[in-house]
């Protein structure tokens, strides 16, 4: 609750309104706890998702994925009863939106602010104005959305600024030109930047949950990791330090990082009644289908037993959380999220 | 079903019989098709996939993961209707075992071969001997249990056919001294040993749909791959030979494999209508949570149109499976699975 009322807080201090990206919880009952922060509109990264936050009553949705043609139909449907973007980022994909969606829906252009991921070289203005120029009635421009991704492989704050404020000028220089608003919005720099003034929409997710890789990127503090995933020891390897958890790849994703040498899946801390607490007390060094192997020193495995619960702070918490059929709160009641059939 | 039918075969030729692993598919409706070649036995990965396979009618299993004593009554009910066996590796185990488990279970010793994730050194007797004679009225031995998991590093078939004889060895010694079984079980050995004789039980499972993985190690041919990914194109980036789809973590899995200093996270295939060509077009070089970002040629490119469909061949297909809600056969039949909820 605190990442999000410092979120909402940085939003309105800036002059922008949030537009949280709801794929890293994929749950409604999460959703509504943004509610309290006046949060009225959210980002989506699937048409499914879309169609799970609509019925949960938000109406105002931006599917931050290139457009698929192929889900036009389901597109449309959702755009019925709500406000709803695509992203475009070729002329291709204007036409078969325009030819294919029946509703009425925005649409944001792509931009590659240097990820190389998805989007349109901002340099290519003339590509930019046919899109622009594009709008029809019932498929009309909206701005420019942009996913600074790099940040997550920057080592420095100093390094996330820099990124930040290029982004910032490429966008705004778009804005200029062609009007529409600027949609911004990966977790690093919305958490490291202090004032995002001159965004009009912040679009990150993570800061809900945060997890290891953003204290690594130095987004958060291990205090505000709001996730944690509660795992039975199953064996223990006194004379190789390690300990065996049901926790695996199915549970905490194959997604790691780098630490001098040393993959990080996740880091184990000692559970308390409500929640955890906020000491690093192991490595997850492996993982597989369902084992995950904990590097730990021989003390801390003294006090551990088979059949003992204990905390992992997940690497990536939106795979984790993609994982897991629902969460509990640290006072124990069942979360719902989203069910895949 | 070729796939099932080949294992099978050796199963028999080789005196031994078949308890296939069901983690790569957990599926009811695919569990059926190992009945058709007489399979009556299973392996299960978690105790919720054990209770799954028990409703859809399956009375022998064994839960090939060390046991978790917080999930004893979950055992207990299974046991009361299944012939089920757990995996148990230490003599606090054993003990947890007894006194928590009401129904009558069987035990496996898990033995380390040399994987080093989990198990029993075999040099270390006094403590097999302990569990093999822990055995009680409801809690009894069955035999020694293994998973040769260092074949998946192996680079060449005489390294495999190294590694099985090495296991072979060993468990045939604890065999011979202590009595009970030997189950046996990862895939690379399972598929390239041809003869399997002096393991009772095999307990393979990834060979049913196979991966790219399987292929780089040599235990199938891409023509044997059962499982494909179908995934929209969504953008295409010429200028540097780069195809997006949707089809990313969520759906694939952070899996990867080295190839010549470039990572592969599944490899694109040409889909034809009933099934996928044996070609590879490209390979997908990096994944996020839900975009996949394909190198390919630009006369392949040249092919595709945003919206078309290609499909990937998973790297590792128990893992893509698992995110998957369920399957279509290549007739188009909904193939059900297992549900996270």
């Amino acid at each position: 609750m605190e990442n999000i009322l410092r979120m909402a807080e940085k939003a309105k201090a800036s002059n922008a309104y949030l537009r949280p990206h709801f794929k890293t919880h994929h749950s409604a009952e999460i959703g509504d706890w943004f509610r309290q922060y006046g949060v009225s509109k959210c980002t989506a990264s699937s048409v499914e998702m879309a169609q799970y936050f609509a019925e949960a009553g938000w109406n105002d949705i931006t599917i931050a994925f290139p457009y698929n043609p192929l889900e036009s139909d389901e597109i449309s449907k959702i755009a019925e009863t709500a406000s709803l973007n695509i992203l475009i980022e070729s002329e291709e994909s204007l036409k078969m939106a325009n030819s294919l969606i029946s509703s009425p829906v925005g649409y944001f252009i792509k931009i590659d602010l240097g990820t190389h991921r998805t989007g349109i070289d901002p340099a290519n203005t003339q590509l930019i104005e046919n899109l622009v120029s594009g709008t029809t009635n019932h498929v009309s421009f909206k701005g420019f959305i942009g996913h600074a991704g790099h940040t997550y492989s920057s080592s420095a704050e100093s390094e996330v600024q820099k990124i930040f404020q290029e982004s910032l000028e490429i966008l705004q220089n778009l804005k200029k030109k062609f009007g529409g608003i600027i949609s911004y919005g990966d977790s690093p720099s919305c958490s490291m930047v202090d004032d995002l003034t001159g965004v009009d929409e912040i679009r990150a997710g993570n800061f809900v949950f945060y997890d290891w890789m953003q204290v690594g990127i130095g987004s958060c503090r291990i205090e505000d990791i709001g996730v944690c995933l509660a795992s039975p020891v199953v064996a223990i390897h006194t004379e190789r330090n390690e300990v065996v958890i049901f926790g695996g790849a199915v549970h905490l994703s194959k997604e790691s990082v780098d630490e001098n040498e040393r993959k990080s899946f996740g880091k184990a801390v000692r559970l308390k009644e409500h929640g955890w607490e906020h000491e690093v007390i192991g490595n997850v060094k492996k993982i597989s289908q369902e084992h995950g192997i904990i590097e730990m020193n021989s003390n801390e495995i003294s006090k551990l037993k088979i059949g003992d619960l204990v905390g992992i702070l997940p690497t990536h918490s939106c795979l984790a959380a993609d994982l897991q059929g629902h969460y509990y709160s640290t006072e124990g009641e069942k979360i719902k999220k989203i069910i895949k059939n």
